[in-house]
């Protein structure tokens, strides 16, 4: 009977917590980008801190911030090794923000992913391992035996950071003996090009060199609302995840396949194996047909070019007929279209729209190109 | 040496928490309203929550909000009683949430103080304690005896959300036998008209019949950004203080001496004594002559009216002369200004507008009346 | 041949004016209202001007004005007696300004309707007579000879900025004795009440007691994008006309038959007769059902209150239950909703929502009074 | 007497226009751009039609446009032999539509310059002469003594739109032998790369060829507002001239000596010699200094890269140093500023920023680059 009332006692407070998840429209911040042929696109986010570490906040906000912003997974990565609020909070268990986390996201559309970060000096500075059974396991002192056990578990294991500033402080990413080593034994399957709001060339060539997943994750500590301005129009770095279907596994069979592209500010970076046919399905074009005047028909085509993606595309024409009305580059804003005159010298039924994707990068300072078959109204 | 080197490993985590704060522009949330004679106008909340009770952030992550909104004071005011995160956080010092927000808010111009919510079942329901020395001590079973020490400890006592539905279904404040006596023995201080995103006209009679502060705060729990909307120009309410300088000393004094103005929504609710001083430094008329047409003078006088609060002001014209451009009833978005032009009969020297402030209330259903008066520029 | 050969020549360079008609988005400067009971609610301009009479601009552009604002009808209105461009533009006769407009507006969903601006000095000063025949008939030296000649082509006038400073200085709209006949002899069968961006109490109440059609025009010169600031929102003054059907027709027995509400700036001025049923159609009580908490359900019922109009509405809450999430004074934006919670003190199946819509006139500082009869979701 | 009482008679319907002139914000529509060392940069848009040729507004709307887009100066350059209108307006004089506009403008910021459009079929197809004394003496059937009279008044001539698809169905800009002689004589001076919403890079190629003045003009004929949809953002493509001094004499220099930039959508067209400074003055670093992080000073500098002009800059990064917080291609919206962080692998006292300016051309498809000297902060 105590018992009972004790609960009805603690009840008592809770509504709030419940009733103020509902409140606040969500202003457009959703990021989506189309499927590819044979996959779906998951935009996930796999870089993240809670009060359970150095964060700011409890679990709960991770998963909210995530179903706002459109996510299909997220996974928490707290700190192993760090662990700044130890006086307040001086769990053990380094399962709990997985275990928080989760619970908030049940029912949800969100997948919520149990990982961690290993936390070291450099070589071989952080690490996440993410898809974890239990993280506990890895908190050990020395740091190869942690990798060892992220592996034992199925883990997929990414370098952090690897350009971070407080590590390399020139900002370039640079592999170590140690690196090359986890990488041979399949300790270490991808790397971040892209942390929080930076970007590596460096570490994109790493990428391509050692054959590593190309990721990119927000690092979040405080709020996303704030970090990347979204009121303003900014958005979290996230790597799209081209999975076979929605679910943990499915995400982590196409981590291990290096099937991803990364969207920072107002960039993409990926293999041009999945690059191309993101913006392929990203740039359409309709209703393409030749101007009319009175005199008669001409051999400008016109045609509505669609941007179907979250990232703004700042396209260089590369084809054989010049614009009527744009200079030879344009930016397509995310999800709106323009329209696009194309001086074709003569009345074509179909032709070829050709276009390098300057803010889309494949390596270094490489572009891909895209084209595009137009096939014009007949009447 | 270890030592050194332990402290050097933990450093080389810490930069985020600092690079993060920086970011983000505040889009015009920053709430500010005229001082009135006499008195400094300070935006305050005194009721909100953190990880350490029921909230789901960090106490930091309330003193970063309270500076984007522009806050000049807050009062973290967690549970004393109801702990739902202990498992993870079991603090027995009820003096952390204060102790943490006040070192992030250090050499910063947000007052910190520090509080707790008395957290009962009613009568006499929720109280929040503010300018308390010691939390701890109000950690007792006797709710009374919490009271007690609070008044101790000298600190300003008022009654949470006396409408909240959890306790009283209808909604409807009621004071008890209970509530009298605390009132009468100076327990109870103040009293909540707004709650989060509730108000109650019962509970400002109760203010009003029992000679009690009026208060309106967030009672956060989530994120302010969310709960109420900032992207789309939403604000948390806040009680303005009306004090003689800004320091924590000075706001007790004020609330003590019921020198308040609750700003809820796009509403006004307080004392007249202090309302309509308020209305009158927010309301400002600029430049003022008479319309010229090519027939010679008119006897329309137009004048351009301010708005310098970041309230919206509903104005009903209980002038003795008609408005020429408008209908009788305007709105006054916050800091922008309107031209307004007046029917006065004849060329005058000086006239009075009179406004029924609308959504301005001073006691159940009662609107102030403020009256400017309006000198003609004289070429 | 030759002739040809000046076609040709001549066509060659007309393709300009049709292709910078497509472009621009319309930027929701449509006007909408609801439909009522018995018939469909007409968005009406019926005073307007052009480079033909003192305007700035050519006749087709009133058309495209139109069609962006979404109006059905409008009425093009130039001076009979006034020509300040006749040194460049020295047309005699009267229907041009319509015959422009009329044939630019073919086979689109605008109705053009022939009239002119009676322009005399006071009494009687200005008044339009629309659905003319033939214009030319009314440029009469006699101001009665031209009210006469209107009558007999059948059509339907109004009184003009009664109001107007340049002929009475004060701004008061003076009913004189030729007014009274022409009225009585139903040569005036509307009046002004708004005028561009000026209001009258007065004229409204002359319409009241005179039986006269109430009128609410532009009467634009320059652009209607600039005088009433389009991008920040602003809207034309307009007539709303309740007729059984959209054509000329039908417009003209509906303004003979005093079926019409003016919307002006925020403002809402009309019969009651028609004003309560408009108001009745545009505010919606959605979903409504009872507030849940931990501790069972309240009495405290929400709902999801629609403005469906294109005017803000300001309600005061003159119902037997008060708010619980706002004041009694609420401010509704246009096509947008809020929830509303109120305390019904017991649960209810159904209940009355009652307002007085203050930004709304029936006669000068009178308000119309609506009831929404809410039913609560039975499950 | 009479006289006197109808010129009152007359005034008294006047004030409508002058009121109707004030109203109106701007939204941040005027276009404005840094000067460059020894010149200022004027706007002006030299080609656009009033209801005195094929366009639809009087002419003192075309003044009030140019002054609400920050215009220096305008040329009205009405069609001189095609006059749609002048059925209603037969008006023999083609100066009256400067002698309106320049009325208009009186006491005011904007020049007004005569000019018209000699209107002919391909070739020499259309062109305008501006600075003309007297429109008239052009209106002459055989072609080229319209030019050689606009020579004789000193006029500057140059080719409109030579990239019209109703003249040239490709919309390729070609040379005739004809137009070849008339810039021999120096009866051409200028062309149009940009005409509306059209830009042609062989247009361009004929003005470097032939040493010719890029010209980008508006041709208006409808509103500025709707045609460029001005709420969105966009703008009326001008030419912008770097004059000793804001005069009409100063600009027709100018003009002569090929000192110009178009402004076209969000591109920027001209040569070298003025395309270069004018982005040097654009584009601005400020407040540089190194990155500090817990473990030290680090060698990523970082600075606040400003865009001081109203067009957009996508920019590549062609220097020493890759970017940190970026990838190498950013784009810097209008009159905004953008932290950049570049890796300078050591800590330098000053170094070099390089770009390729994407969306600015001086030739077609060839972009200008641009350096900027960075001077690092010495504490």
């Amino acid at each position: 009977m105590k018992k009972f009332l004790t609960l009805l006692y603690f009840l008592s407070f809770m509504p709030f917590i419940f009733s103020q998840q509902i409140n606040g429209h969500y202003h457009g911040r959703q990021i989506s980008f189309p499927n590819i042929p044979g996959f779906i696109t998951l935009v996930a986010d796999f870089h993240m801190h809670t009060v359970l570490s150095d964060g700011e906040v409890w679990p709960s906000i991770r998963v909210e911030e995530a179903i706002r912003d459109g996510l299909d997974a997220i996974a928490v990565t707290d700190h192993i090794e760090y662990q700044p609020h130890q006086h307040d909070i001086p769990h053990t268990d380094r399962n709990r923000p997985y275990q928080i986390a989760s619970s908030r996201a049940e029912n949800r559309a969100l997948i919520v992913i149990n990982g961690a970060e290993v936390t070291r000096n450099m070589p071989p500075g952080h690490a996440n391992a993410i898809f974890l059974e239990d993280v506990n396991k890895l908190n050990v002192k020395d740091s190869i035996k942690a990798f060892k056990e992220a592996k034992k578990q199925g883990a997929f294991i990414f370098w952090n950071h690897p350009h971070w500033e407080a590590q390399y402080t020139d900002g370039i990413a640079k592999l170590t003996e140690l690196h090359k080593k986890l990488i041979k034994k399949g300790m270490l399957n991808g790397i971040e090009v892209v942390n929080d709001v930076t970007y590596s060339d460096e570490a994109l060539q790493i990428a391509l060199d050692y054959d590593l997943t190309i990721m990119g994750n927000s690092d979040i500590h405080g709020l996303v609302d704030w970090q990347y301005d979204l009121p303003s129009g900014g958005h979290r770095p996230v790597t799209l995840v081209f999975a076979k279907e929605k679910s943990a596994e499915s995400l982590k069979e196409a981590l291990f396949k290096k099937r991803t592209v990364v969207f920072f500010n107002d960039m993409l970076i990926g293999r041009s194996e999945f690059l191309v046919p993101l913006l392929t399905e990203s740039i359409i074009a309709e209703n393409a047909n030749y101007v009319e005047t009175w005199s008669g028909t001409t051999s400008i085509a016109k045609l509505q070019l669609w941007n179907k993606s979250d990232a703004p595309l700042i396209l260089k024409n590369t084809g054989e007929f010049d614009f009527h009305n744009q200079g030879q580059i344009i930016t397509l804003a995310k999800n709106t279209s323009m329209e696009l005159q194309l001086k074709t010298l003569e009345k074509l039924e179909e032709f070829e729209l050709k276009f390098e994707v300057l803010n889309a990068v494949t390596a270094p300072k490489k572009h891909p190109d895209i084209t595009i078959t137009v096939f014009v109204n007949q009447e």
